[in-house]
């Protein structure tokens, strides 16, 4: 149990916001497959942004929001799930885009859609203990890059993305609190979501195959290795926090598909009206797709002071995560 | 203060020794301009092997070292300057090769060289906390595939390398600690050391500029900013850990290039014969470099349990990271 306080949070997206029926279009598939498939209406595409820049911009939204500038942060940590350059670090060019007056520290943390339930958690250990007084997490991703039109399941669920957040140590009399937390990683798993070129493995100068650049999913494997798994998880997840699924006031899930985030409430056993649900606006937005969700339903005042809300994805590797917190 | 003890490392070395008067010929040089211009006789480069593969091995090695077997590792930690590929992050591939009987959590930290120094500090917390008791860190990094021919000062410096490390809470009666640690990222330099190309900004199926998608390093620039800001960091971290220069028993720097390496020395004051210096046998190898010369001197007797130790160096960011340690 961490005393641990989400300040504030703020997002940012792309300019160009593009309609499902506009995928359909350019895939040539039927009218309404698109949102039929995926849940999702509409989702923005950077035009011609860096994940930095849009980053940088959720930044500033969530440093107003806390009431602070940059000058009380004390980290920086990048939770993306894609890079915008190999060298170096998203935070890094993050940093360069927000021009702090102190060298704040910057680093990466990368667990692919769940990069941010995994720095939020790891942070919070850092925050508990004094080393940071306030740490801004960021999370932005620019998956429109990257998917292929030849593999219409994927490409028509992703959108790009920012999201921030600031936390800092929950003062004498706040009650918020990260009670449990949990992470599974199953790399029988780990070839079922990949981008598998780009990096040293598959060099770009070596390396001709276009789609080894693109992301590549295999939907019907990442489904049944995470429902054999999830409802163990959610046992131990649950009895770490002394908690039963009926005292958790939300569900803010990974927002992967319209379909998969249904099937997973019902898996657990979570009602639908307990479960935060944007995919049909922003699409899977990576590692942005969990903060996105929880800074909405904290804005359009679902979630409020105090109440139990569990962060739940899954993530390439193929890794679980869920953090229960008190906000 | 965490009470946090290394208690095994290994190191890795792939198959091809490469004399750096084979990279004079190589690069059409005068003999000796290699090795006098980097303080390198010789370094290896992977042959087909890629890092996950490399970093398992390393990783047996540590957990062998260690007196442990996988079944007691809590958590895996890829503590890599680069990516094997852009999903999912490198953390899963090393799971994925090191084949665990229980799905341990696997994510990544990045800062570029400094990714072993913020993993280590990083994770001490959650050691320290007691979330998990046994953690591994790995540094696999593969320089050779992204290194530019026709930037002969870079080109020379860098090697291929993995070292793991495993990390626990000090026993009561154990002195292994970290004394202190400090991270600063100075962003004004995030141009001076770059790989553009790969990630969402150049997409390799969008661009083609061969050498955007290689290193590119202005040690010039990256001298001068580090020189500017290097003495006023040692003496935040030494008042953190109530140390001075000469308490120090031993400091293991980024080994960046034989050069920067004597000029850090001096400039904070370090007699030589206190320098961990291995780059003449491995080349800089990214962030597998500090815990390459820890290693080392701990296998050759030189760090010696309840020694206090510096890791010290410089990253892409421009990052400064320093940690004190009792061993």
């Amino acid at each position: 149990m961490r005393k641990i306080k989400i300040i504030g949070m703020g997002k940012y997206l792309p300019g160009k916001a593009v309609l499902s029926s506009e995928i359909d279009k350019r895939l040539g598939l039927s009218d309404g497959w698109t949102e039929k498939k995926s849940g999702v209406y509409k989702r923005y595409y950077a035009n011609g942004e860096t994940a930095s820049e849009m980053g940088a911009k959720a930044a500033q939204k969530a440093l107003e929001d806390a009431g602070l500038t940059l000058e009380g942060i004390d980290c920086i940590v990048s939770a993306s799930g894609t890079m915008e350059q190999p060298i170096p670090c998203t935070a890094s060019l993050i940093h360069e885009k927000l021009k702090p007056k102190r060298p704040i520290p910057a680093f990466d943390i990368n667990s692919t859609c769940l990069s941010f339930v995994t720095a939020l958690d790891t942070m919070s250990y850092l925050v508990d203990s004094g080393k940071y007084r306030h740490v801004l997490l960021v999370s932005s991703d620019i998956a429109s890059i990257g998917i292929n039109p030849m593999q219409k399941e994927s490409y028509v669920l992703f959108g790009d993305a920012a999201v921030a957040c600031v936390i800092r140590r929950s003062s004498d009399g706040e009650e918020s609190k990260i009670r449990a937390s949990l992470m599974y990683t199953h790399s029988e798993g780990a070839r079922f979501t990949e981008i598998r070129g780009g990096g040293t493995h598959l060099h770009p100068n070596d390396h001709s195959v276009k789609e080894d650049f693109l992301f590549d999913m295999d939907g019907k494997a990442i489904f049944r290795l995470s429902s054999k798994v999830i409802n163990g998880f959610m046992d131990e997840l649950l009895d770490q926090a002394s908690l039963s699924t009926e005292e958790i006031d939300w569900l803010v899930p990974h927002q992967a598909s319209g379909m998969a985030m249904r099937i997973l409430a019902g898996k657990i056993g979570f009602e639908s009206r307990k479960m935060v649900n944007v995919i049909k606006n922003y699409g899977n937005t990576i590692a942005a797709s969990i903060p996105l969700a929880l800074h909405d339903a904290i804005q359009n005042n679902q979630i409020r002071r105090g109440q139990k809300v569990l962060l739940l994805g899954t993530s390439a590797g193929l890794s679980l995560g869920g953090l229960i917190i008190e906000y």
